[in-house]
């Protein structure tokens, strides 16, 4: 695999190769062990389009473990300013012989356009509403650890669903895993045709709390809900979307809650349920480490090399 | 010790042996000896919510000369805006598996609620008015190599005391290790209890000239007294409390100048003082590296095998 | 050679030394062998007073490809703000004992002051409209490269002359290496005395047709452009001095493009003639990256080890 754009490239064996992987990183990191010579002498470019500390970081910090040299570049306003375009960019920065670039930009389908002019490999690590890969993979593996397994769990991502990448990516690899996906969210937030992502629409709390294994909750962007005049304003989507402390009891007893984070205090979630047992928030970042590691081994060709280091 | 958070944690048998190695690194440094493996597999975050250059890169060198992996986080506005608590940033960095988490925050306290949370050593790089611990160290570990022993000493600092955490930190390590510590400056900028830091407040410059045998200036902040139409204007300040070329001969023959950086070109200093002999303005900042690099090591548990390694 | 301020301090002798040896590394790169140890133990610290993402990377890559430690400070506001000079900024980063100091500076002559306070080397990165001489390397290389020498070789700079370091440094070391350098763009663009650069000005396309076998287009300040109300407008300048594939066409079959970038599309020059075979833009960047490893090297007095490493 020379990149990773689409969660809809990770087939069931992949993921279970990258699974597998990953939980033996994680060991080592927690006994300590945080640096290791896979990829050392490549290079890795963490192309950044919109603002990001916690992605941008987390792959940096995986590039850095794995021995890579890592190069941070923010844009959002520089050279794109100054008229360049996004393929001049990219191929300028390819010239220079990077090994992967990690790409975040705010139009759907800019890392598919960008592989295209490149030598290097590219990781989608957002592109506008679309896709986001490696945040599918985290979270599958985050509920695949915390089940056992996704083979008929149902899932409900609750939200945002129509404009959020992490939605998306969730559902295809949530499915490919052999889950039952459900969405829920203010009317105004939902897909038109939720088929189309093979999910299906819930239309009341009450659903939800009968259905769910796990609820993933998405973030909401407080800066647009605040300017919109329209249904429903960050005070209504708390009180009626946000889970808090009751919330959560209602569920079943074994539903658990994930979020890509930044959480909204008290709005998506409290900060006591983010906290409770029941949540499965730090575990994600953690796990999105790892996954992370994996990833750039994998395209780089040196995932048995990782394997044989970690051990 | 975990975490360093404040100037009080540190004992004058700690200060000897951070002080003693930090010599002993300088003149590593100066021999341009600068990898050394100590900190190799580990990894240190700056995390900073106020903008810095200068005790960033410096904690950033001290960690890459120790072959850290150094990752910077600037958040004065990213997630923080966007509605994540202090406490979910760390807990979320945390999860990354850092060893520590260097911690500059606008908050007094901020470092010492963030270290109830997280695994890693914290170090507060700053805190609002609070604390600084390393600047006190590298203040106090100049002064040491100058004079020989604090004890005794008659260390005046001038300037905003009531708003700075160097004065405070400054106040209780010198204090520590023997030296007699005053204040002066502005009225509106003197703390309402002066005892309660355990200093004297002196009263006029003449005072200042007769007792000082060092003379810590404070950083004046521009815009904040820019902005207030009260005492004193910064044309004022500089007239009444900056040290030019002729109040430094007023002062006592062997009276040496200190500032935490960066200074203020004719307000609280003149260039012809802060490049004269009588300044250690610049040797502050060269053994604020070392120092920073003792403290990374300490934290660690690796002050033996840096001791052992720049031999 | 202990700075890299100017184009004038290379000679033929110099140039060469460094273009041989940065076709070798450029191999090394190619064939993927990009870690080397050249530097292992220095300190580069690249410190920006203009925003730049590429000049920036170059640097940066080329210092970790070589095992140096690498330090980034962007000061666009921060310090400098603060009242702090230019002198006082670089005499305390030179404290910390770093080994060179890639330094851009929008006031000419930054690099020249900063030189003589500190230990360290000095490499200019650009200081106003005065040289940029690593761009002058990468762009003669590139041409050498592509026409074996530059001696009796007709190069025409078109642009923005008269506020560009890029012009003033290409054309002396064009000069230096045999070729004739000429001049062209909108009259208040052009220097006022081109004699004392040591080109010749040319006064319609025609002659730049006729003449040049190699045409260096400059960057056009959007900005200052839309701003000003003066002749020309982006788009006079692109009708009238940009160029396009009809006008590519009208040069002689054997010339070539370049431009130091980042390009402004439509403005000075259309996309698929940046993408043409006649174009040399990327394969400057290639080898903006090989140079300035050599610099690094000279500067250190590694440039032995560097033809070693890459055998």
């Amino acid at each position: 695999m020379k990149n990773l754009l689409s969660a809809d490239q990770i087939s069931r064996e992949l993921f279970n190769e990258i699974y597998l992987t990953a939980l033996s990183v994680r060991r080592a990191l927690r006994e300590g062990r945080k640096k290791f010579n896979v990829l050392r002498g490549k290079c890795v470019v963490n192309l950044f389009f919109e603002p990001s500390t916690r992605t941008r970081s987390s792959f940096e910090k995986a590039g850095k473990f794995l021995s890579a040299d890592v190069i941070n570049i923010s844009t959002s306003a520089s050279s794109v300013k100054k008229g360049e375009s996004l393929i001049d960019t990219v191929k300028n920065l390819d010239m220079m012989h990077p090994d992967i670039i990690i790409l975040r930009h705010p139009c759907e389908g800019a890392p598919f356009l960008a592989q295209k002019f490149v030598e290097a490999s590219i990781v989608n690590a957002g592109d506008g509403r679309h896709q986001h890969p490696t945040q599918a993979l985290l979270d599958c593996a985050t509920l695949t650890e915390h089940f056992g397994s996704l083979e008929g769990k149902r899932v409900t991502i609750l939200g945002d669903i129509a404009n959020s990448r992490v939605a998306r990516s969730d559902a295809i690899l949530l499915r490919e895993l052999g889950a039952e996906v459900f969405i829920y969210g203010p009317s105004p937030m939902m897909p038109r045709v939720p088929e189309a992502l093979g999910v299906k629409r819930l239309n009341s709390f009450e659903e939800v709390k009968e259905i769910s294994d796990a609820v993933i909750l998405l973030r909401i962007q407080l800066e647009r809900q605040n300017a919109k005049k329209t249904f429903p304003s960050v005070r209504e989507y708390s009180e009626l979307f946000g889970i808090n402390r009751r919330k959560l009891e209602e569920l079943k007893p074994g539903t658990v809650i994930l979020h890509p984070g930044p959480f909204n205090r008290g709005v998506e979630i409290t900060g006591d349920v983010a906290y409770s047992k029941r949540s499965l928030i730090f575990p994600q970042v953690e796990m999105g480490l790892s996954v992370r590691m994996v990833v750039l081994s994998l395209l780089c060709g040196r995932l048995e090399k990782l394997r044989e280091e970690i051990q």
